[in-house]
């Protein structure tokens, strides 16, 4: 790495936030920015904002990867994948969406025993099984809801919204998108 | 761990915040809670919040840990240790006071070559290096300013900390201490 880059690391993030609030024509809240960019735990930040939150599993199954998924989590087609998605909420209001795929044989049985049996958030997962980790942030966005998300959240308004992979011994270990309501947060 | 306790991981920061409210009698803002109990890069959160941030480097040596230094990384008294005082700045404007300490022989020579050269905060440095890690707080607190504390801030009023030891490999690979203002990111 060039010596004159090594302050620019978190220049795309910087930038894409700027885009965003253009593109959209209105100004993210701090807690916006920082929920849509940060490498840290999402729902250790919720926990601590709104006093423990509750995760709802709203689907989680076993399936064979295919091309896009495998392409995800950077596994082979056919790889066992875990699908799980989640309604982080606060007394049953919605706060968050997040859908995640993991690949089976990256996890330890401590990690697939949790991820299946309990509703547990992820952050809180890894944390509990003290993974050492980096986050690499693929994309951060603007979107429509699609039903489903307009159903759960009782609104048809632009979502904001992120996927990133989870890193763990070189591997993706995790791959989350999460998604809410542009005016959650501000 | 217990199956009851798995969703609780969290709850000491939740108790943390509330407590240091109550005894100081004064809600923090969310992105002081956020601050101050993340395991994410601090940097990247100011970064996005206020565009790039500037690292001041206050100081910079290596010594031997002491009894008391070596306790903090769980390290042998006589081991080269790498201190820093550095101050987060948006365009010369003090943001935050950070303090590491960190063993020597537990960084690649990339790393220490990044803390020893340039003014590159942390948080960039792990980033740039794609290092895996976890974060452990021990502790999080109303101080008051020491002389080079007023000085840095132009104040004397309370300020927010944090300690924690950022683990890498199963070893701590570096202890650093935050602080800043209780009347700053309101």
């Amino acid at each position: 790495m060039e010596e004159s880059s090594k302050n620019e690391i978190n220049k795309p993030l910087i930038s894409r936030i700027a885009e965003l609030e253009k593109e959209n024509d209105r100004k993210l809240s701090g807690v916006q920015k920082i929920l849509l960019t940060t490498d840290g735990s999402i729902t250790a930040i919720l926990d601590v904002l709104y006093g423990k939150i509750d995760l709802d599993t709203l689907s989680q199954h076993f399936a064979s990867a295919n091309l896009e998924q495998a392409k995800l989590v950077d596994a082979n087609v056919g790889d066992e994948l875990n699908f799980r998605e989640v309604l982080l909420n606060l007394r049953g209001k919605p706060l968050m969406y997040a859908a995640s795929e993991i690949p089976l044989s990256r996890c330890s049985e401590g990690i697939a025993a949790d991820l299946m049996r309990a509703d547990i958030p992820i952050g809180r997962i890894l944390k509990n099984h003290q993974v050492e980790s980096r986050r690499r942030i693929n994309g951060i966005y603007v979107e429509k809801p699609n039903e489903k998300l307009q159903k759960i959240f009782h609104t048809d308004e632009d979502m904001l919204a992120r996927d990133y992979a989870i890193i763990s011994g070189g591997n993706i270990l995790m791959w989350i998108k999460e998604v809410f309501p542009i005016s959650y947060f501000l």
